[in-house]
């Protein structure tokens, strides 16, 4: 049986340290908890003089990633170095030196996952992610693991905790999205270019990696639609408000029949809806499934310690497979080709403030749009904006296709009974 | 390798029909899960020519144990017969005939699950029990596994279904603990004796076994303290909501400098607490770990396939050990001993309302009691009640110590300043 482990770390910087804070910090609980000592062999950085946030002996630091990927000695790479094809480089070296590898790389994962997964499983190594998504969340397990037996029909994820600090804060102090986004970068909790986070490429990354896992398909980040929240308004915001909505943005994975989409766009949550109240950095995911109904994970979505503890978790499991003698076993293929619905097989229901004409026969025309294509309307309002002539329209539909959304969405643009279509986005009904 | 795995199932009322029907139903998913195919082999039931809700093999059926718990050909026992004596004997009969055992029995863990967890790893065989609490959630794996490397130091858990309904329904619509009971009732939501439910002692089972795993200390039920909801009043809640509360049956569990307190009581939570906005018969447990921070599960407490869910996917753990050959070593021993607090250790913010002599004097005499004890207080109401010279005071302390508590209630009782202490709750306040 294993003696003892050693690890190999690529990386050290925030998350990293974090690692090293935790490893160190708990030898007596893991070796409890695996049998065995573990312990950081060698850690890969870029800067051998610079000052470390972390306790560390500085003998164990080497700018040569062989030293890490290719030690005999190494039993176990921990990847936090980010980016995509250096890290994806370590990790084949990495996993064809037989090591077990733990990543919290999602960008990795959402482009590479299938590749990786299976270099692993040849191998006959462990390759686990389960800080690539949600990092303090045990969301990865829960899918593999706790809902094994069940059939997952859908997953509404607040994934990215930027946005949802940005949300929340507009919502609350009746900020401006720029306002909001220029005090989350001075506090840090945003990043220098915020694109990933805003525009949802980060939390389509993790949903392309949980719908996978949910759905058993090879979902690639290239299948999510995305949509960010630069443009949401304080006024979006209020009327969502006075609809009884919370504004959020929401990654959507939904398989009906065999067919999945999945999404990544703010959506307006009625309030009772469970994500509804996750507030602030919080992510959360909401799972339906045909036999447990509605169950949700809620936790910090990323930061030092909650991502360090994914990865140590990750680690404990890789330790017992050891022991075990069961390395490489965990990976199930998944059992369904891909097939994404087509645009008139998503269902939805859809929000639109609109500037019109404030005169006589524009609202008959305006909802005549909407009674051709045969939606009809669940809430409507309408107030005069200013002197100018202009009235402000909001309205939600009841549940439509995404193609008709879109040909409505077209009609209303080019008809001339529209001014301008101020915002427009997705309510998430009460029905499942 | 394993080619095939037959199961015998203790049980056939609602949890076992719902085995049955997911067994049966997912038998393709589970062929691609565990890689090999899973079927029931005999059941044991009370009475052989009772009606079945659920499809099944009359020839399956047995009334006398032993044809399952010693049928060399079974590898896994499912036990969801309930009670404690019966189910006992019958896992250890299991257990010693080399048999993997699965249980939903809160009861039954709660008393003897120490000594069953030992046999299991004796025999070299798995105990798994993720059903027993809180229902569709996978709290259990997400303690064992998904925080393993973490130092949790509490959790907070609203592990009664039938409790939380009643609440979120008399607050909701203003109706007496016994108007909603007797519903609760007619619906199927609540037994016919209640007792085990609305006075806590079901949540305590499941504390005790939640606390057991979290702490790696073995807690009994006898070390948890118990308060029911009965006493409660549609007056309690609405000053619950005046302050800003939502009262909930809270399990809380909570670990500081080695030593633990374990409790099941009605607690006023602030607004703004995630477990605050759980509702009707839904779970969640909220969970702090050192490095994690703060997280919640939330699901289906019960109810027959969400159980059954949890029962399949143990049983999907048990198929996988088997296949790798690796049963019965997930057992951890507890780390710790058992070290509980004493009531000068446990610090806790406090409800009170009193009914008071509405005259001069009264009011000075209340605060000093509590001033005398070096408890300030947070919040503080006063209003006559009708025009018997009776009025009605509402406070809420700072954190203070249980001991202090104590003796404060006490001297309110037997003071002659307070007429009637009407109703007396814990605060959870916003501190960790």
């Amino acid at each position: 049986m294993v003696q003892n482990v050693s690890v190999g770390l690529l990386g050290l910087g925030t998350v990293g340290s974090g690692v090293v804070r935790m490893v160190e910090g708990h030898q007596e609980e893991l070796l409890h908890r695996v049998g065995c000592p573990v312990y950081i062999k060698r850690v890969l950085v870029q800067n051998l003089d610079k000052e470390r946030s972390c306790h560390i002996n500085p003998e164990l630091l080497t700018s040569k990633a062989d030293e890490v990927v290719s030690d005999p000695e190494i039993d176990v790479v921990i990847e936090v170095i980010g980016g995509i094809e250096r890290a994806r480089e370590y990790i084949l070296q990495a996993l064809s030196n037989k090591k077990h590898v733990i990543t919290a790389n999602k960008d990795l994962m959402a482009l590479h996952g299938a590749e990786l997964l299976s270099a692993a499983e040849e191998n006959g190594c462990d390759l686990f992610y389960e800080a690539s998504v949600a990092g303090g969340i045990p969301i990865i397990r829960t899918l593999v693991d706790g809902l094994a037996s069940d059939r997952i029909t859908k997953m509404m994820g607040i994934v990215n905790g930027t946005t949802n600090y940005i949300l929340t804060k507009m919502d609350k102090e009746n900020l401006t999205f720029e306002e909001v986004l220029k005090e989350a970068q001075e506090l840090g909790y945003a990043e220098a270019d915020p694109t990933s986070d805003v525009e949802g490429i980060d939390a389509a990354r993790k949903m392309a990696i949980l719908a996978s896992l949910g759905f058993s398909m090879n979902i690639h980040l290239d299948d999510v639609e995305v949509k960010g929240i630069s443009s949401i308004t304080s006024e979006d915001l209020e009327y969502a408000r006075q609809f009884g909505y919370s504004m959020k943005l929401i990654g959507n994975a939904k398989k009906d029949n065999g067919k999945v989409e999945v999404s990544v766009e703010p959506t307006l949550l009625p309030d009772t809806h469970p994500l509804a109240s996750v507030q602030n950095e919080y992510n959360a995911v909401y799972i339906y499934g045909e036999a447990v109904g509605e169950t949700m994970l809620f936790g910090p979505g990323a930061g030092q310690l909650p991502t360090a503890t994914s990865i140590v978790s990750d680690l404990v499991a890789v330790v017992r497979n050891m022991r075990l003698g069961v390395n490489g076993k965990s990976v199930v293929a998944p059992q369904f080709d891909k097939q994404l619905k087509k645009d008139d097989e998503i269902a939805g229901k859809y929000f639109y403030r609109l500037h019109v004409k404030d005169e006589a026969g524009t609202f008959s025309a305006l909802t005549s749009i909407f009674a051709n294509h045969e939606v009809s309307l669940e809430k409507l309002l309408q107030k005069p904006v200013g002197d100018n002539g202009v009235a402000e329209v909001v309205l939600v539909t009841h549940t439509t296709s995404k193609q008709q959304n879109d040909n409505i969405y077209q009609q209303l643009r080019d008809s001339g009974v529209v001014n301008q279509i101020k915002s427009h986005y997705r309510v998430e009904g009460g029905a499942q």
